[in-house]
């Protein structure tokens, strides 16, 4: 992290557009971030090509100077990675790994915080979702996410394939304490743990444990328990239940993107890879995917990526310049006409409008 | 296995209601099992009382000398398996992985079967789901579920846990096999793959590997691959779009309670633990757990457990009388009144006098 003045001066942002949709999306978050500066902050943002392209081309995901270069800023705005799906010459999980999954690790990313609401004027797959209007803290440096595991006689009928879940007291510690602290904060003060406990024993007791150990510290905050399968159903039943989630890194993934669905898409869907203690920066980004299916052609929505800059301003202490960019995404989806298509720099244009406005 | 002739004769049904709501509803399958019997064919039930009443009285979960007799069984109805949440007297997932997990993993239960539909009358959370009709083959014996993985330093601040997923060629083959020929079998001939392989990449890529080899040996089906966290948003906004879908035990899990929800409730589920090979009896049992919240009330849906033992009939070669049943409860929701409550022995009354009626 830089040793410039989060709140005042120039915040430096390391850009990393990705593939696919990314670099549409993130030229719009860039554009509103531009627009909503608070006075006296200027953003100094320097872009990195990292993704599919730079690796077909190069063989190169990460180096590690690279990395080194972009934990001297404030914050990170990344857009999206992965390449075409199943293209022969992008092994599987080689950007998400190397890449993504890196940075998450290498600059300690344990909080990656995942609001959810239906916002006005937003329609839910859902029948009757209810006030939807929750947080899920997924870990973000453990669990079936560490590459742990490994293969033995690959290729053979006597393949032997393993993924190992590292779970440790250290790091469950330190986000069910963010959880805590969170529900706290918000006005239901309600923290559900979602994990699978009665399969998962191991890690599952390590979690309940810590879980039940924090809770103590915190008697205001009402606590839940749900097995992740559960979760499933009370998520599409009953979101509404639901105030502050924290659960390990892949349940989180899947729940997320669950979460995303029934609050009206993908597309609206933040996310920010914090690191609380500020030993790194943090990143934010949207949940959805580099759809390349769809890139280059102004069609994918820019929304998730500009809340994620909300996110980002919130995080380096601009909480009011973070709200004005909320409100103006909010209003541009209550606005937004039943059927009407606007290119992803329309939807950028007429959020940077209403924050300037 | 019995030698008995699963076509005529005498059929052993090893049955164990379990805990809770278990028992009611095994009690009502049993009970429509017993009228939708074949001409020629006699069930001889033997109960086993296994689960958190016997394990609480003397400490035992499944004997050596109980699992041996269950083998020599035709086949297995069971309820629903685990006690109160937090009891203190029950170790977190002692039933789980000692009764139920053990059961599926002996008796090589490698595929685990759950159809999904949305029958007529049923309503789902969904706003515009669409023809609903596809099944789950949920791989029943690796993965996460192996028991693998273990803890370090137990609860202290350095404690360790892991959790191993275990992929093996052998183990993912057959199932893979399995999905394709059944997706052969149907309509639409459409078969996806749900995993995670970019970032589970040693256990994707088995999957992905096998998924491969044994499309290739069929060229008519139609196939597809969908990471789970994806899957959650397609199963949301547009379930209509599956058929059969194979995937590992813990997305299983997680996918089919997700199916279950969405198609109008975990009270409607039925799922088979089947052995392919008929080397050990297969094991029918509803989705849903075993509920200690309404247990003893006769507020359960026995509809999911009805509708296992028809899949269990189904297995045992008795296709015609499988459909009595599946019509049967069928025309039940389709009757069933909004608002309307009936007890547990009720729905399975109404249904038990359709399939004789
Ligand atoms: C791209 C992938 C590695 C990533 C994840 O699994 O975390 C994504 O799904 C997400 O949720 O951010
Ligand atoms: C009770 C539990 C061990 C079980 C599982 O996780 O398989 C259940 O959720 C199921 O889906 O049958």
């Amino acid at each position: 992290m830089s040793d410039s003045n989060p709140s005042t001066g120039t915040l430096k942002l390391a850009v990393i557009p990705g593939d696919g949709i990314g670099q549409e999306v993130t030229a719009e978050a860039l554009k509103v971030l531009e627009v909503a500066a608070p006075a006296g902050v200027k953003f100094e943002p320097t872009r990195y090509d990292l993704g599919a392209e730079r690796y077909l081309a190069t063989g190169e995901v990460l180096p590690d100077s690279v990395l080194g270069e972009i934990r001297e800023h404030d914050a990170i705005l990344l857009g999206a990675v992965g390449g075409k799906p199943n293209d022969p010459n992008l092994p599987p999980g080689i950007l998400e790994r190397g890449l993504l999954l890196k940075l998450r690790f290498e600059l300690d990313h344990y909080v990656n915080l995942r609001p959810s609401r239906i916002f006005p004027g937003v329609t839910s797959p859902l029948a009757n979702p209810g006030e939807v209007d929750f947080v899920v803290v997924r870990e973000g440096t453990e669990g079936p996410y560490t590459g742990n595991g490994g293969a033995l006689r690959v290729g053979t009928p006597a393949e032997v394939a393993t993924e190992v879940s590292v779970n440790t007291a250290f790091g469950v510690e330190r986000v069910v304490r963010d959880a805590f602290a969170r529900a706290q904060r918000r006005p239901r003060k309600k923290l559900t743990l979602v994990h699978k406990t009665n399969v998962l024993v191991n890690a599952g007791s390590v979690w309940w444990r810590l879980f039940q150990e924090v809770a103590a510290e915190y008697p205001e905050v009402t606590t839940d328990y749900m097995h992740i399968d559960a979760a499933m159903i009370f998520m599409t039943t009953d979101p509404s239940r639901f105030d502050v989630i924290v659960t390990d890194n892949l349940f989180g993934d899947i729940i997320t993107d669950l979460a995303a669905a029934i609050t009206g898409g993908i597309g609206l869907a933040a996310s920010g890879n914090v690191n609380p203690d500020r030993t790194a920066p943090s990143m934010f980004e949207p949940v959805h995917g580099s759809a390349p299916d769809i890139a280059g052609q102004q069609k994918a929505d820019p929304t998730a990526a500009i809340l994620s800059a909300a996110l980002l301003l919130d995080h380096l202490g601009h909480a009011e310049a973070a709200s004005v960019i909320e409100d103006a995404a909010i209003a541009d989806l209550a606005a937004r006409e039943a059927g009407s298509t606007r290119r992803t720099s329309e939807v950028g244009d007429a959020i940077a409008a209403r924050v300037q406005g």
